[in-house]
């Protein structure tokens, strides 16, 4: 893995935690989706299944009369065989989504948790996006004030009027310095709960990616014996067809 | 071909030409079911198509955000190029049953020039039938008559009764002869003719075995190219996956 999410995931506005909380959300549906697609699957090899035993069946009443009667023999047992394998690979797939599911429930709890224990960082997050805006605003009514005061003076304004302004930019500045600390003790908190945060996202999303690539694996491996025993079948059918060659 | 049907189809009572006529006819039965079994076949290829269709397309709906999705889009090519494969194979298996069928209207007409031709040997045979059963029944009168006068000879009979059962022998005998040099015609002719038969029958199902052959070899071919291509998708897509390694 060379990304780390701590270099990448603080986002515009601060609102990385939101893309990393969504994006660990995505996971689950990845999940599910992955289920679906692998019971649909199984449907497949189900319904594959039952058209070849109905195949098998026709073969075995197809003329069993007649010089042509062995190789009829030979299709049907070849036919019945893969019947037998479709069906087995119904089971196998059937394992797999169980796996998958039992991975779903986990998976729920995990993220669960996840979400309990940053509730923290979320309050870090609220805080310094609040803060920022706050920040922005007493920094807006500082300069205004300030930009009042210069008006003033150089409209030579009456004293009072002059001595008024300054007080009102004396207290923007004292809010606009508050601001100032509060966000330096903000943006602290929220580094160090960040840092914490996309750690833990990162091997969320590492365990996460790790076990869906673990649940394909496994399917390609089911798929790749499945097609090796349909070539066996196929290949046996030639051979014992060449056997009994009566042309 | 070790067997010679010259050597094998007199059959029982001489009923070798009604064997080997039907065993011809068989052959048409036979023709028949192999282009249901293949019709059949490319119903469940087309309907494994459809099936995978539908998968490809529920496959490239799941979930086109998260960090899952560069793998469905590989499970979405790798089932999108199988639903292809099945189609090919459709057509394929389309064309074959295309010829088996023109197959079947040669062979019908082959059937009917068969049945013209040897109309001549169905006479034969029904000739020899009838003549064995003639000649049975006119040994049988011969013995009893045989019998009868002896009996009669035996009781010391009249002179006249005696004369009578005499002439009557004498007629069962002529009947007889009469019969027996039929019956060696009747012989010459149903084996020159089963000769031709059982020559032309032996082609008919030589050939018909050739072409019913010809027809399991070109299925054959078409399983096994279609698996290999099967075993290509399989391949190439765990190779994609490894090189998109994100586990």
């Amino acid at each position: 893995m060379t990304v780390d999410f701590c270099d990448y995931f603080w986002g515009e506005k601060n609102n990385g935690f939101d893309i990393l909380y969504h994006n660990m959300k995505h996971g689950l549906i990845a999940n599910k989706d992955l289920s679906d697609f692998l019971r649909e699957r199984t449907n497949i090899e189900e319904t594959c299944s039952k058209l070849l035993a109905k195949l098998a069946k026709q073969t075995s009443s197809s003329s069993n009369t007649g010089t042509f009667n062995p190789l009829w023999q030979l299709l049907r047992l070849s036919i019945e065989k893969l019947t037998t394998i479709h069906i087995q690979m119904v089971h196998k797939v059937c394992e797999l989504v169980k796996d998958v599911t039992k991975y779903t429930d986990e998976l729920q709890k995990k993220h669960k948790n996840v979400k309990e224990e940053q509730s923290g960082t979320l309050d870090a997050v609220q805080a310094i996006q609040s803060t920022t805006l706050a920040l922005q605003k007493a920094k807006d009514i500082y300069v205004q004030k300030g930009g009042e005061l210069d008006k003033l003076r150089k409209d030579n304004a009456s004293a009072k009027d002059i001595e008024k302004a300054e007080i009102k930019l004396k207290k923007a500045q004292d809010d606009y310095k508050v601001l100032v600390d509060k966000y330096s003790n903000v943006k602290e908190e929220f580094e160090k709960k960040m840092n914490t945060a996309c750690k833990i996202f990162q091997e969320v999303e590492q365990s996460h990616l790790k076990q869906m690539k673990d649940f394909l694996n496994v399917y390609t491996e089911l798929i790749e014996s499945n097609h090796e025993e349909i070539g066996k079948v196929h290949v046996e059918f030639k051979k014992t067809m060449f056997r009994n060659d009566c042309g």
